[in-house]
Protein backbone atom coordinates (compact mmCIF):
# COMPACT_ATOMS: atom_id res chain seq x y z
CA UNK A 1 0.00 0.00 0.00
CA UNK A 2 1.70 3.59 -1.18
CA UNK A 3 1.70 6.04 0.95
CA UNK A 4 0.63 9.25 1.15
CA UNK A 5 3.02 10.97 -1.31
CA UNK A 6 6.87 10.35 -2.55
CA UNK A 7 9.53 12.34 -1.05
CA UNK A 8 12.46 11.95 -3.50
CA UNK A 9 15.79 13.00 -1.47
CA UNK A 10 18.96 11.31 -0.47
CA UNK A 11 20.32 10.93 3.30
CA UNK A 12 23.40 13.32 2.50
CA UNK A 13 21.21 16.49 1.52
CA UNK A 14 20.64 18.61 3.83
CA UNK A 15 17.89 20.36 1.90
CA UNK A 16 15.79 16.84 2.08
CA UNK A 17 16.45 16.54 5.77
CA UNK A 18 14.40 19.73 6.19
CA UNK A 19 11.41 18.01 5.07
CA UNK A 20 12.84 14.83 6.72
CA UNK A 21 12.71 16.63 10.63
CA UNK A 22 9.50 18.60 9.61
CA UNK A 23 7.68 15.20 9.32
CA UNK A 24 9.21 13.53 12.21
CA UNK A 25 8.51 16.44 14.68
CA UNK A 26 5.14 16.51 12.68
CA UNK A 27 4.95 12.51 13.70
CA UNK A 28 3.99 11.56 10.07
CA UNK A 29 5.44 8.78 8.74
CA UNK A 30 2.98 7.33 5.92
CA UNK A 31 5.09 8.53 3.12
CA UNK A 32 7.26 7.12 0.67
CA UNK A 33 11.20 8.12 0.77
CA UNK A 34 12.43 7.08 -2.92
CA UNK A 35 16.29 7.44 -2.22
CA UNK A 36 18.22 8.83 -5.36
CA UNK A 37 21.76 7.86 -5.89
CA UNK A 38 22.91 11.85 -6.58
CA UNK A 39 26.87 10.07 -7.73
CA UNK A 40 25.43 8.08 -10.14
CA UNK A 41 23.83 11.58 -11.12
CA UNK A 42 19.60 10.28 -10.80
CA UNK A 43 19.18 14.08 -10.23
CA UNK A 44 19.84 14.86 -13.53
CA UNK A 45 17.77 12.12 -16.06
CA UNK A 46 15.41 13.55 -18.21
CA UNK A 47 12.95 11.68 -16.10
CA UNK A 48 13.80 13.27 -13.00
CA UNK A 49 14.13 16.81 -14.42
CA UNK A 50 10.31 16.69 -15.30
CA UNK A 51 10.06 16.29 -11.18
CA UNK A 52 12.22 19.60 -10.47
CA UNK A 53 13.73 21.58 -13.11
CA UNK A 54 16.96 22.48 -11.54
CA UNK A 55 17.49 18.87 -10.84
CA UNK A 56 17.72 19.07 -7.38
CA UNK A 57 16.03 17.23 -4.25
CA UNK A 58 13.97 17.18 -2.75
CA UNK A 59 10.89 16.83 -4.68
CA UNK A 60 7.54 15.65 -3.29
CA UNK A 61 5.17 13.99 -5.20
CA UNK A 62 1.27 13.90 -4.76
CA UNK A 63 -0.69 10.65 -5.60
CA UNK A 64 -2.04 12.67 -8.35
CA UNK A 65 1.20 13.31 -9.83
CA UNK A 66 1.85 17.20 -8.83
CA UNK A 67 5.66 17.57 -7.81
CA UNK A 68 6.24 20.43 -5.24
CA UNK A 69 10.04 21.70 -4.58
CA UNK A 70 12.22 23.80 -2.90
CA UNK A 71 12.74 22.22 0.48
CA UNK A 72 11.05 25.54 2.41
CA UNK A 73 8.09 25.20 0.28
CA UNK A 74 7.35 21.56 0.80
CA UNK A 75 8.01 21.73 5.23
CA UNK A 76 5.23 24.80 4.66
CA UNK A 77 2.95 22.77 2.74
CA UNK A 78 3.11 19.55 5.05
CA UNK A 79 2.39 21.40 7.60
CA UNK A 80 -0.33 23.18 6.83
CA UNK A 81 -1.79 20.07 5.20
CA UNK A 82 -1.23 17.67 8.38
CA UNK A 83 -1.99 20.27 10.69
CA UNK A 84 1.65 20.14 12.20
CA UNK A 85 1.86 22.53 15.18
CA UNK A 86 5.13 24.56 13.41
CA UNK A 87 4.32 27.57 12.64
CA UNK A 88 2.15 30.23 14.71
CA UNK A 89 -1.50 30.93 14.27
CA UNK A 90 -2.22 32.57 10.99
CA UNK A 91 -4.54 34.74 12.55
CA UNK A 92 -1.75 36.21 14.60
CA UNK A 93 -0.47 38.90 12.66
CA UNK A 94 2.65 39.48 14.87
CA UNK A 95 3.76 36.54 15.43
CA UNK A 96 3.41 35.05 12.31
CA UNK A 97 5.34 38.36 11.22
CA UNK A 98 8.04 37.31 13.30
CA UNK A 99 8.12 33.60 12.45
CA UNK A 100 8.38 35.21 8.38
CA UNK A 101 11.68 37.20 9.97
CA UNK A 102 12.97 34.28 11.65
CA UNK A 103 12.46 32.20 8.14
CA UNK A 104 13.99 34.99 5.69
CA UNK A 105 17.09 35.70 8.10
CA UNK A 106 17.60 32.04 8.08
CA UNK A 107 17.57 31.84 4.04
CA UNK A 108 19.24 35.17 3.74
CA UNK A 109 22.25 35.16 6.07
CA UNK A 110 23.01 31.68 7.51
CA UNK A 111 21.79 29.57 4.44
CA UNK A 112 24.84 30.37 2.64
CA UNK A 113 28.16 30.24 5.00
CA UNK A 114 26.49 27.45 6.71
CA UNK A 115 25.80 25.64 3.54
CA UNK A 116 29.35 26.60 2.34
CA UNK A 117 31.16 25.29 5.92
CA UNK A 118 28.64 21.50 5.72
CA UNK A 119 30.36 21.50 1.69
CA UNK A 120 33.94 21.89 2.83
CA UNK A 121 34.11 19.95 6.06
CA UNK A 122 31.32 17.58 5.57
CA UNK A 123 30.54 16.63 2.29
CA UNK A 124 34.10 16.60 0.28
CA UNK A 125 35.34 14.96 3.19
CA UNK A 126 32.60 11.90 2.32
CA UNK A 127 34.34 11.55 -1.24
CA UNK A 128 37.81 11.85 0.11
CA UNK A 129 38.16 15.65 -0.82
CA UNK A 130 40.40 18.13 1.60
CA UNK A 131 38.28 21.20 2.77
CA UNK A 132 39.80 24.59 1.18
CA UNK A 133 40.53 26.11 4.91
CA UNK A 134 40.65 29.52 3.54
CA UNK A 135 36.66 28.78 2.66
CA UNK A 136 36.32 27.23 6.04
CA UNK A 137 38.06 30.21 7.85
CA UNK A 138 35.07 32.48 5.64
CA UNK A 139 32.33 30.86 6.30
CA UNK A 140 33.00 30.16 10.44
CA UNK A 141 33.55 34.10 10.42
CA UNK A 142 30.63 35.21 8.74
CA UNK A 143 28.54 32.23 11.11
CA UNK A 144 30.38 34.24 13.89
CA UNK A 145 28.90 37.52 13.13
CA UNK A 146 25.58 36.10 12.73
CA UNK A 147 25.47 34.27 15.28
CA UNK A 148 26.28 37.40 17.53
CA UNK A 149 23.68 38.93 16.49
CA UNK A 150 20.86 36.28 17.00
CA UNK A 151 22.79 36.02 20.58
CA UNK A 152 22.10 39.19 21.46
CA UNK A 153 18.32 38.94 19.90
CA UNK A 154 17.47 35.66 22.43
CA UNK A 155 18.84 38.57 25.10
CA UNK A 156 16.47 41.33 23.98
CA UNK A 157 13.87 39.24 23.47
CA UNK A 158 13.95 36.21 26.04
CA UNK A 159 12.23 34.05 23.36
CA UNK A 160 13.25 30.21 23.81
CA UNK A 161 13.09 29.65 19.80
CA UNK A 162 13.72 30.91 16.64
CA UNK A 163 10.41 33.40 16.44
CA UNK A 164 9.02 33.21 19.64
CA UNK A 165 8.31 30.70 22.42
CA UNK A 166 6.96 28.30 20.02
CA UNK A 167 9.35 25.64 18.17
CA UNK A 168 8.44 26.09 14.32
CA UNK A 169 9.87 25.39 11.15
CA UNK A 170 12.23 28.54 11.57
CA UNK A 171 13.86 26.26 14.11
CA UNK A 172 13.44 23.33 11.84
CA UNK A 173 15.30 24.83 8.94
CA UNK A 174 18.48 25.69 10.68
CA UNK A 175 19.08 21.77 12.55
CA UNK A 176 20.29 19.92 9.58
CA UNK A 177 23.03 22.23 8.76
CA UNK A 178 24.25 22.78 12.48
CA UNK A 179 24.17 18.88 13.17
CA UNK A 180 26.44 18.74 10.89
CA UNK A 181 28.78 21.77 11.96
CA UNK A 182 28.53 20.02 15.37
CA UNK A 183 29.62 16.78 13.97
CA UNK A 184 32.38 17.90 12.22
CA UNK A 185 34.19 20.34 14.95
CA UNK A 186 32.28 23.32 14.74
CA UNK A 187 30.07 23.06 17.73
CA UNK A 188 31.82 25.63 18.99
CA UNK A 189 30.39 28.52 16.86
CA UNK A 190 26.94 27.75 18.83
CA UNK A 191 28.71 26.34 22.55
CA UNK A 192 30.80 29.33 23.35
CA UNK A 193 27.77 31.81 22.92
CA UNK A 194 25.64 30.66 25.82
CA UNK A 195 21.60 32.04 24.42
CA UNK A 196 22.43 30.11 21.19
CA UNK A 197 23.36 26.95 23.15
CA UNK A 198 20.75 26.80 25.47
CA UNK A 199 18.46 27.02 22.20
CA UNK A 200 20.31 24.25 20.45
CA UNK A 201 19.68 22.64 23.66
CA UNK A 202 15.70 23.01 23.89
CA UNK A 203 15.92 21.79 20.02
CA UNK A 204 17.65 18.45 21.09
CA UNK A 205 15.32 18.54 24.33
CA UNK A 206 12.44 17.63 21.75
CA UNK A 207 12.59 13.78 20.99
CA UNK A 208 12.10 13.82 17.22
CA UNK A 209 15.37 16.44 16.76
CA UNK A 210 17.25 14.90 19.48
CA UNK A 211 17.02 11.76 17.56
CA UNK A 212 17.31 13.10 13.90
CA UNK A 213 20.68 15.10 15.02
CA UNK A 214 21.91 11.97 16.84
CA UNK A 215 21.28 10.02 13.36
CA UNK A 216 23.43 12.61 11.56
CA UNK A 217 27.07 10.36 11.89
CA UNK A 218 29.98 10.97 9.33
CA UNK A 219 31.45 7.58 10.05
CA UNK A 220 28.31 5.91 8.70
CA UNK A 221 27.83 7.55 6.15
CA UNK A 222 31.70 7.61 4.74
CA UNK A 223 31.14 3.97 5.16
CA UNK A 224 27.69 3.68 3.46
CA UNK A 225 29.30 6.01 0.67
CA UNK A 226 31.85 3.71 0.07
CA UNK A 227 30.09 0.62 0.17
CA UNK A 228 27.92 1.73 -2.85
CA UNK A 229 30.72 3.29 -4.63
CA UNK A 230 32.96 -0.11 -4.10
CA UNK A 231 29.48 -1.83 -5.92
CA UNK A 232 29.21 0.64 -8.93
CA UNK B 1 -1.67 62.72 11.71
CA UNK B 2 0.73 60.24 11.45
CA UNK B 3 0.47 57.25 9.00
CA UNK B 4 -0.37 53.52 10.26
CA UNK B 5 3.06 52.87 9.98
CA UNK B 6 6.67 54.03 9.72
CA UNK B 7 8.58 51.85 6.67
CA UNK B 8 12.41 53.30 7.16
CA UNK B 9 14.40 52.67 4.08
CA UNK B 10 16.13 54.25 1.21
CA UNK B 11 15.23 55.56 -2.43
CA UNK B 12 18.55 53.11 -4.02
CA UNK B 13 17.55 49.91 -1.68
CA UNK B 14 15.76 47.15 -3.44
CA UNK B 15 14.87 45.67 -0.50
CA UNK B 16 12.86 48.59 0.89
CA UNK B 17 11.68 48.77 -3.01
CA UNK B 18 10.23 44.96 -2.29
CA UNK B 19 7.88 46.32 0.24
CA UNK B 20 7.05 50.03 -1.36
CA UNK B 21 5.80 48.18 -4.80
CA UNK B 22 3.75 45.60 -2.55
CA UNK B 23 2.24 48.80 -0.96
CA UNK B 24 1.87 50.36 -3.73
CA UNK B 25 -0.20 47.20 -5.05
CA UNK B 26 -2.19 47.16 -2.56
CA UNK B 27 -3.25 51.26 -3.32
CA UNK B 28 -2.15 51.87 0.42
CA UNK B 29 -0.90 55.07 1.02
CA UNK B 30 -1.71 55.93 5.02
CA UNK B 31 2.31 55.15 5.77
CA UNK B 32 5.14 57.41 6.89
CA UNK B 33 8.20 57.01 4.73
CA UNK B 34 11.38 57.91 6.75
CA UNK B 35 14.21 58.30 4.26
CA UNK B 36 17.38 57.31 5.89
CA UNK B 37 20.89 58.65 4.69
CA UNK B 38 22.80 55.56 4.04
CA UNK B 39 26.22 57.27 2.84
CA UNK B 40 25.54 59.08 6.50
CA UNK B 41 25.61 55.63 7.97
CA UNK B 42 22.08 56.15 9.63
CA UNK B 43 21.58 52.64 9.30
CA UNK B 44 23.92 52.20 11.32
CA UNK B 45 23.59 54.19 14.66
CA UNK B 46 22.73 52.50 18.26
CA UNK B 47 19.26 53.98 17.71
CA UNK B 48 18.65 52.28 14.61
CA UNK B 49 20.28 48.86 15.57
CA UNK B 50 17.69 48.83 18.08
CA UNK B 51 15.36 48.80 15.18
CA UNK B 52 16.70 46.20 12.83
CA UNK B 53 20.03 44.37 14.62
CA UNK B 54 21.45 44.18 11.03
CA UNK B 55 21.65 47.51 10.44
CA UNK B 56 19.70 47.61 7.00
CA UNK B 57 16.17 48.84 5.65
CA UNK B 58 13.73 48.36 5.53
CA UNK B 59 12.12 47.64 9.19
CA UNK B 60 8.68 48.59 9.49
CA UNK B 61 7.85 49.70 12.91
CA UNK B 62 3.86 49.94 14.24
CA UNK B 63 2.86 52.85 16.27
CA UNK B 64 3.00 50.05 19.52
CA UNK B 65 6.93 50.08 18.71
CA UNK B 66 6.98 46.29 17.43
CA UNK B 67 9.69 46.61 14.72
CA UNK B 68 9.46 44.39 11.48
CA UNK B 69 12.42 43.33 9.28
CA UNK B 70 13.30 41.27 6.36
CA UNK B 71 11.45 42.92 2.91
CA UNK B 72 9.86 39.45 2.32
CA UNK B 73 8.37 39.05 5.95
CA UNK B 74 7.15 42.51 5.78
CA UNK B 75 5.12 42.59 2.27
CA UNK B 76 3.61 39.23 3.77
CA UNK B 77 2.88 40.83 6.79
CA UNK B 78 1.09 43.91 5.26
CA UNK B 79 -0.44 41.96 2.46
CA UNK B 80 -2.22 39.38 5.42
CA UNK B 81 -2.83 43.02 7.62
CA UNK B 82 -4.61 44.49 4.71
CA UNK B 83 -6.08 41.91 2.77
CA UNK B 84 -4.09 42.47 -0.65
CA UNK B 85 -5.06 40.41 -3.17
CA UNK B 86 -1.54 39.18 -3.90
CA UNK B 87 -1.09 35.80 -2.06
CA UNK B 88 -3.61 32.63 -2.76
CA UNK B 89 -5.99 31.82 -0.64
CA UNK B 90 -4.51 29.91 2.55
CA UNK B 91 -6.95 27.29 1.92
CA UNK B 92 -5.80 26.37 -1.81
CA UNK B 93 -2.81 23.97 -0.50
CA UNK B 94 -1.68 23.75 -4.00
CA UNK B 95 -2.09 26.98 -5.02
CA UNK B 96 -0.33 28.34 -1.44
CA UNK B 97 2.75 25.89 -2.43
CA UNK B 98 3.23 26.40 -5.51
CA UNK B 99 3.52 30.22 -4.14
CA UNK B 100 6.24 29.36 -1.67
CA UNK B 101 7.78 27.42 -4.02
CA UNK B 102 8.45 30.41 -6.31
CA UNK B 103 8.99 32.24 -3.87
CA UNK B 104 11.61 30.01 -2.24
CA UNK B 105 12.78 29.65 -5.61
CA UNK B 106 13.39 33.90 -5.92
CA UNK B 107 15.32 33.94 -3.11
CA UNK B 108 17.28 30.80 -3.47
CA UNK B 109 18.14 31.20 -7.20
CA UNK B 110 17.59 34.59 -8.70
CA UNK B 111 18.32 36.89 -5.92
CA UNK B 112 21.96 36.84 -5.27
CA UNK B 113 23.36 36.79 -8.94
CA UNK B 114 20.59 39.97 -9.66
CA UNK B 115 21.67 41.49 -6.41
CA UNK B 116 25.38 40.95 -7.65
CA UNK B 117 24.48 42.45 -11.12
CA UNK B 118 22.62 45.76 -9.24
CA UNK B 119 25.44 46.32 -7.50
CA UNK B 120 28.25 46.32 -9.92
CA UNK B 121 26.17 48.13 -12.64
CA UNK B 122 23.66 50.60 -10.72
CA UNK B 123 24.27 51.39 -7.34
CA UNK B 124 28.94 51.26 -7.80
CA UNK B 125 28.29 53.97 -10.95
CA UNK B 126 26.03 55.68 -8.49
CA UNK B 127 29.06 56.47 -6.34
CA UNK B 128 31.05 57.08 -9.43
CA UNK B 129 33.00 53.46 -8.95
CA UNK B 130 33.41 51.42 -12.39
CA UNK B 131 31.90 47.70 -12.38
CA UNK B 132 33.89 44.75 -12.15
CA UNK B 133 33.44 42.93 -15.59
CA UNK B 134 34.40 39.82 -14.41
CA UNK B 135 31.69 39.82 -11.67
CA UNK B 136 28.93 40.95 -13.93
CA UNK B 137 29.96 38.01 -16.53
CA UNK B 138 29.54 35.67 -13.72
CA UNK B 139 26.16 37.05 -12.82
CA UNK B 140 24.73 37.06 -16.20
CA UNK B 141 25.59 33.62 -16.69
CA UNK B 142 24.23 31.90 -13.68
CA UNK B 143 20.85 34.69 -14.19
CA UNK B 144 20.87 33.13 -17.76
CA UNK B 145 20.87 29.58 -16.83
CA UNK B 146 18.22 30.42 -14.49
CA UNK B 147 15.78 32.70 -16.50
CA UNK B 148 16.61 29.12 -19.08
CA UNK B 149 14.65 27.40 -16.26
CA UNK B 150 11.55 29.93 -15.83
CA UNK B 151 11.15 30.05 -19.54
CA UNK B 152 10.70 25.87 -19.89
CA UNK B 153 8.68 26.39 -17.07
CA UNK B 154 6.13 29.00 -17.99
CA UNK B 155 6.21 27.22 -21.47
CA UNK B 156 5.27 23.84 -19.72
CA UNK B 157 2.33 24.62 -17.25
CA UNK B 158 0.94 27.53 -19.44
CA UNK B 159 0.94 29.96 -16.22
CA UNK B 160 0.36 33.83 -16.36
CA UNK B 161 2.94 34.52 -13.46
CA UNK B 162 5.49 33.02 -11.06
CA UNK B 163 3.42 31.22 -8.90
CA UNK B 164 -0.11 30.56 -11.32
CA UNK B 165 -2.12 32.57 -12.68
CA UNK B 166 -2.54 35.06 -9.78
CA UNK B 167 -0.26 38.05 -9.60
CA UNK B 168 1.39 37.86 -6.25
CA UNK B 169 4.16 38.89 -4.04
CA UNK B 170 6.38 36.28 -6.11
CA UNK B 171 6.58 38.55 -8.88
CA UNK B 172 6.68 41.61 -6.91
CA UNK B 173 9.89 40.51 -5.10
CA UNK B 174 11.89 40.37 -8.95
CA UNK B 175 10.45 43.68 -9.99
CA UNK B 176 12.73 46.11 -8.13
CA UNK B 177 15.98 44.22 -9.64
CA UNK B 178 14.62 43.41 -13.00
CA UNK B 179 13.65 47.22 -13.13
CA UNK B 180 17.67 48.29 -12.35
CA UNK B 181 18.74 45.45 -15.05
CA UNK B 182 16.57 46.82 -17.68
CA UNK B 183 17.49 50.70 -17.21
CA UNK B 184 21.31 49.66 -16.78
CA UNK B 185 21.56 47.82 -19.98
CA UNK B 186 21.01 43.75 -19.13
CA UNK B 187 17.57 44.10 -20.60
CA UNK B 188 18.24 41.34 -23.21
CA UNK B 189 18.57 38.70 -20.20
CA UNK B 190 14.62 39.17 -20.22
CA UNK B 191 14.00 40.81 -23.63
CA UNK B 192 15.46 37.40 -25.54
CA UNK B 193 13.06 34.74 -23.71
CA UNK B 194 9.92 35.27 -25.11
CA UNK B 195 8.10 33.51 -22.39
CA UNK B 196 9.80 35.77 -19.48
CA UNK B 197 9.38 39.12 -22.19
CA UNK B 198 5.49 38.20 -22.09
CA UNK B 199 5.64 37.75 -17.99
CA UNK B 200 7.53 41.17 -17.61
CA UNK B 201 5.28 42.98 -19.73
CA UNK B 202 2.21 41.17 -18.21
CA UNK B 203 3.81 42.96 -14.89
CA UNK B 204 4.44 46.34 -16.33
CA UNK B 205 0.64 46.33 -17.61
CA UNK B 206 -0.38 46.52 -13.64
CA UNK B 207 -0.87 50.54 -13.14
CA UNK B 208 1.17 50.33 -9.81
CA UNK B 209 3.75 47.81 -11.21
CA UNK B 210 3.90 49.82 -14.97
CA UNK B 211 4.62 53.21 -12.86
CA UNK B 212 6.42 51.55 -9.69
CA UNK B 213 9.07 50.30 -12.69
CA UNK B 214 9.22 54.15 -14.66
CA UNK B 215 10.47 55.73 -11.67
CA UNK B 216 13.66 53.59 -11.50
CA UNK B 217 15.95 55.78 -12.90
CA UNK B 218 19.51 55.93 -13.10
CA UNK B 219 20.47 59.52 -14.06
CA UNK B 220 18.06 61.07 -11.45
CA UNK B 221 19.26 58.79 -9.00
CA UNK B 222 22.54 59.56 -9.81
CA UNK B 223 21.81 63.94 -9.62
CA UNK B 224 20.34 63.28 -5.89
CA UNK B 225 23.25 61.48 -4.44
CA UNK B 226 25.40 63.87 -6.51
CA UNK B 227 23.87 67.36 -4.51
CA UNK B 228 23.20 65.25 -1.25
CA UNK B 229 26.67 64.51 -1.44
CA UNK B 230 27.74 68.19 -2.36
CA UNK B 231 25.55 69.41 0.70
CA UNK B 232 27.20 67.66 3.44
Amino acid sequence: MPGQFALYGSPIATAVDRVRLTLAEGQFTDFDFVQLNLWKQEHKTAEFLERHPHGRVPVLTTPEGVNIYESRAIARYLTARYNFPLVPPASDLLATARFEQAVSSEASYFDSPSGKLAAQSFIFPLFGKKPNEAIVAEAREELAAYFDICESQFAKHGNKFMAGDLFTLADIFYVPLIARMVERGNGDLIEKRPNMKAWWERCLARPATGKFVEGIKFDEMYKAIQSQRASM
